[in-house]
């Protein structure tokens, strides 16, 4: 469920003209069309509720209501998404819905809400024991069920309560750590958990920070329940182009909702060539729907100003026989990383008697998932409204998943999903990259075909 | 809200002579007028309860009644704060008022109370969730409110069931620690967390270990709610000066409550003018109630005999612009620290697309809050009784905030609230200081008057 | 309770055939008289329910039905264990029996099951404290004993709430960790714990993952409720044969049920010999039913490849005055380890007021209990279809339990049980061994007669 | 309430014969008139229930049933203590009380039961916050009051939940730790916890667990309401005697209730003369019932085999103005230990302002607290059967605090409980001590009578 967001870029500050704006721009950057359907209105745009208690918008901000609102977002082609809060306000102080799941649930679906994001904060202590969460943000979950309208349910409590372990049963995706924000690694004091088990979750959890959370609840993620790693930061300044593009690989294989978290109208060139790779977001659209899991994380031979660093390798299984790999050098330093078929298979290799697995002694081709992003001229051109460019970009940067899925595109092997083959592996061989400082290599790996002739050429 | 409780001083030893006498020199020293209106009575005051339930003030301590007590505060122009429990018994073994809230909200309404300090030893079992406490604490919550009169709620349950997530929309303020005690960083058993989740708050919890428990969860203070560092343990004696100007330093920029903790009548003039710095209670009183976070911290290079040492820089946003900054030396001996432009406004850059951002590349004026701190001739001498000498106090010492707020002054740049001008930072430039062992630099941060010729003088 | 589960080695491919296929295989390799009577049928056989809401089985897996099953199973002498899960569906997403365990109990009796895996997803928030697990589980307790048919209750929560505190008055046998998975030490980041206090069980956990765990809790396991520390892994290739043999040793005499979870029908001639032999099942089944427990656990002096390290002794008391004795090696390199009667019986020792325990002074026949393990060639005709050759095997490779239960062959010192005497330890002596890389030595110790006149052969 | 129980040197070996020898033996020694007043009859010794549902006494292992075992010891002069469990069985498996509190309360009152320990297990999910145990042991609590009978409750949940919370309300002592077992501080498996938040209690818990365990709640402990370290292990021979000295004087100062757990008839002289010393029981008995504290606690130079050393300095309030300070050296070497008057009085100067406190200032006599312990022949003489030892004992041997209550004696400076004065501190002075290998001096600081003459004669 793909989408964007507009918290991380301008919080408070909402408005039907930000919001219709930035929905224009998706559109017209071609973001819609690679799979970005979710326009998601965050917190701040209420001014109450009506004298019968129904949820009202701001009419300063929304002059034309909430109901105009998702009817031009539909008529973009687009989704609307909500923002309410399972407390006694949102976090930002204005009107929440504890206690309201019903009404509110009803005025949400009246005006064509397809997704609700749900926050956590003055939850009049109802949180604390996973049936006390549960309780809680099922009450949301039967409501829209009633409306009869397909809402996709958004949990945000921010992983208190263990969400993975009950949160499958009644809501889409769950957040799984405090929030995200602008930086790579930089411990916050005001993150202060490093691993899932978390008494405070939080503001201010680095890349980093999220990733080692998430990597011990992978496998919670499944089709229709994700673990949410929050909103994007990709674009909003505080990293690095190849941190960027880390963060937008990690937050595809893991199967995390990929909500934009930028100012669209504002994007750089850059930020809309990591946006817009469809074969980045062919993984994360993936038919199979699992998680890619880490094999393993060292300690990397040089630590950065904040103390920090390693390197890891993550792999995942998709749809088809194909896998993802992820070679993550979180180091301070460029990396020559080696990752051999019996570490990248070390899950099938661990449950075979006899011998290795066919796994491993088979070959694989390795496509490389960012070789084909986008040039900074065509993504300048995009941005500076030339709408036709899209339509001239050559097949390996361009996909509409308006015209044909993710799902279909896979099987038929569009070329635009697949990055570009720059390799292969030969049986019992190894996956050898220099890994920039603070980066990632992204692979797709995919059998040799059998009958091919096709010589060594291991990476 | 700022005021003055006995119990780290004299804990049970209370009277109504003990309560006004140290009420009257609230007033003569001028610190009513600094803003310290409330008088809290602590614990022991209480001798049971009347034949009909009431609560009942011990009559050989208060031989003219608790209503007597509120109404000579009153008529000093200070407020009457009072003490109970959400217990069996408060912590001295006294009547408490668990199950008991309604009937004792309207006794203390009775007698003037105008704010209520809550407790939590011996509470039955009914802690260990955050809603068994929430509902324990919601219950006094509502009787104060019921009896019309605006009491101050002020929650002590030492940080227990994480407080910071549903006291805020039931009391003012909620103690996030165990007790204090007079040391600036001493570790003790009976305090055994280092950290914000802790199964036994105890006591005996020096400066150090509240602030780095604080640390994470600033983001908790607001207008109207505010985590509460336990009272002040300044002038007790356990502590350098230099200590106690950070610990009065740090309570302000943290927007904790400033109890005055020490014994008024006893004081020494050392202790009479780290309490009265008007420049650094404007801080705590800044009408936009943001609690100042941590940027960083590192190991100092030496520790002290508890093995004890770090430095660190800590930033809060301030009404109209400005900012505080704290460089805090907990290290064993003098630090010359250093803090970037990019460092103080991290938080801004992280969020920031495109370039550095304008607080970066814009000059700022700095004020050292405690470089108009009262000299001991002036404050012995109005210890000495001679009152006349608060009116000869030059500006820069002196503010009385009953005559005008703090936010009134703010906005009318009232001297006295400003520190002194020691300097400026230049665009993309730095802070540096070196400060004392076990001390802090205060600084207000105000932006360089555009149209300013300012020179460059950078600290 | 020694048996088998598919789910190691098949997961979700369960059909008739291949669950009455490994039955067959199970009586006819003679592990069905060691004493693997449970053949037990994992996740996946559902079909969901009938319209009178009964569980009904796949069709096409189960052709006959389940009734079929058992009495297929019952017939050939084993007995039919089940899977279902205390939750809103079972693990791999087929129908669950949270809130419907009287009709699902009733129809698990009606098939003639006598063993049930109950399993803990998808709960409905209803974990987090021991009292909701504890009601959750013995909502189908009670039912399994309304059902007046004895059905072992096998409770698989994954050491979640805390099982061994109350499951032993409702279960026989409790998940004490996350799932096992073949590998001796590495960790992964799926199995995030080191202890058994355990936010996140996960799966992933290694066998000395699962040992240390299990090191705080061996006095939980008691004659009818055991820690299960899931099912054997022997077998399924990635571990080297001494790491199969430590890990059927730990299983063994830790009392966790034996539940074979490889192919039957595939397994190899090391397998079925570390399966089959009698001197270590006798361990698991002896009559006192107490678990071993850890004397102490050093660091190796050398390191693995995944960085991990330790050796240490293990004792537990046996029927008969007898004791087992293990030393575990999980260092890199082969180690001499020693272990004296002081440090064997420290327990006795501790305990004792006025001079060494008589353990200590008195002399210790040592056996192997390895050292009869069936060789190669003998397996192999087994596993070739030679039944007869069970019959040719000595009497200390072979035991029948089916004719005689391992108490009664204790009481009668049959042979078979014994391993092989391969020295003694003298009074106030030690035992020495040399141990293999990730291997172990188990000794039976047994009380020199005291008419004897053995001569002293120390190990 | 010193008193005796039989289950660390007899478990579940328990006779009428066993429990009235025991008593006799309490009374010849003279340990009955030193304050032993409670023979607590431990696990083991119940029948099931009566036909309307009484609990029964098992009528082989208690022949006269148990009124009459109640009526001889109170004809000795002694008290009867009872077990139960608030729990479906107790830990050996026998009739427990949970569900039927007033029934059983009121058979104990009848069988003259003066003191219940109520133990923990099979405890049925009732267990895991502060209410589910407070609501448990509160039901037996509450039936004790209503028999009438004056009950001493001794609440053994192991610190599970926080009882030092809660349990002050309900009953007169709460055990704070997993169970003791006989070493001074050899790390065991199975109790797994280093600090009081512990999630499995265990068993085996050593001498300096426990310590360190109770140093974080030692102000839990007040008249009424004691923190339970445990039975002593004072005798059965796991330690040296130094370190029985230490375990005794330690669970002296920390108010413990000190109760022996040794077999009492065949008690050595070094353990009669360990339990005989009054000057040490005084301070377990003295009026004021304040716990001594932790000040500091250092690693010491040399650690043991098992990887264990500290030393640590501990100070405790005694009533008149005294204080016991206790100089603990867990180090593996005899260490010279100095506490100053300022790390003495830490507490009091810390929380005064203005110079050093009053009791920094002045001289201070010491009394060394085991000097006048008694001689091997004296007690092995009373051990002997000669009874008349007893009178011709010399007094700063020999209390009789049935003659003469502890609080009367200190009050009259009986010389048997002050130990010998063996020098003074000078005002602003230091205590230096040699203190032997795993040992402790223990000592009684006296304010220097203010008209004494007395020379300085520092230690």
């Amino acid at each position: 469920m793909p989408g964007q967001d507009n918290w991380n870029a301008f919080a408070c500050d909402v408005t039907e003209e930000l919001l219709l704006g930035t929905a224009q721009k998706i559109v017209d950057y071609g973001l819609r069309d690679l799979g970005y359907y979710y326009v998601v209105l965050d917190d701040c745009w209420s001014a109450g509720r009506t004298e019968n208690g129904s949820l009202l918008a701001n009419s300063t901000k929304f002059p034309n209501g909430m109901k105009h609102v998702g009817d031009q977002l539909h008529d973009m082609g687009l989704s609307f998404g909500m923002y309410s809060s399972a407390g006694l306000h949102t976090c930002a102080h204005y009107t929440a819905s504890l206690g309201r799941e019903k009404q509110d649930a009803a005025t949400f679906a009246s005006w064509g809400v397809d997704y609700l994001k749900y926050d956590n904060c003055f939850n009049a202590g109802q949180a604390g024991t996973q049936l006390l969460s549960y309780n809680r943000y099922n009450a949301m979950s039967q409501a829209l069920k009633e409306t009869g309208r397909p809402i996709l349910y958004s949990l945000c409590n921010w992983g208190e309560d263990y969400p993975w372990n009950w949160a499958s049963t009644i809501a889409n995706s769950w957040r799984m750590s405090g929030d995200i924000y602008d930086s790579f690694d930089r411990p916050d004091a005001r993150c202060p958990c490093t691993s899932y088990d978390c008494g405070l979750p939080g503001f201010h959890c680095s890349v980093m920070n999220i990733l080692n959370k998430d990597a011990a609840i992978v496998s919670k993620a499944q089709p229709g329940g994700w673990n949410d790693l929050d909103n994007l930061e990709v674009g909003n300044g505080g990293m690095t182009d190849s941190e960027y593009v880390l963060h937008m690989s990690m937050w595809a294989i893991l199967k995390s909702p990929l909500i934009m978290g930028t100012s669209i109208p504002d994007m750089s060139p850059q930020t809309l060539s990591i946006y817009s790779n469809p074969a980045v977001i062919a993984i994360s659209q993936d038919p199979l729907g699992v998680s890619a899991h880490r094999v393993w994380q060292h300690p990397a031979p040089t630590v950065d100003s904040d103390d920090q660093g390693s390197y890891s390798l993550w792999v995942g299984d998709l749809a088809g026989g194909d896998y993802v790999v992820a070679l993550l050098n979180a180091g301070n330093d460029p990396l020559t990383m080696n990752a051999s078929l019996t570490d990248i298979f070390f899950d099938a290799s661990s449950t075979s008697a006899g011998g290795p697995v066919p796994e491993i002694t088979r070959g694989w081709d390795v496509y490389d998932l960012w070789a084909n992003r986008m040039d900074n001229a065509t993504a300048s051109s995009i941005l500076g409204g030339n709408a036709t460019v899209m339509d001239r970009m050559n097949a390996t940067m361009r996909y509409n998943s308006t015209r044909m899925s993710y799902a279909d595109g896979l099987a038929r092997n569009e070329s635009a999903l697949l990055g570009s083959r720059v390799g292969a592996i030969a049986p019992m061989g190894t996956l050898n990259a220099t890994v920039e400082r603070h980066g990632i290599a992204l692979y797709r790996l995919r059998p040799v075909p059998s009958g091919g002739a096709r010589k060594r050429d291991e990476l």
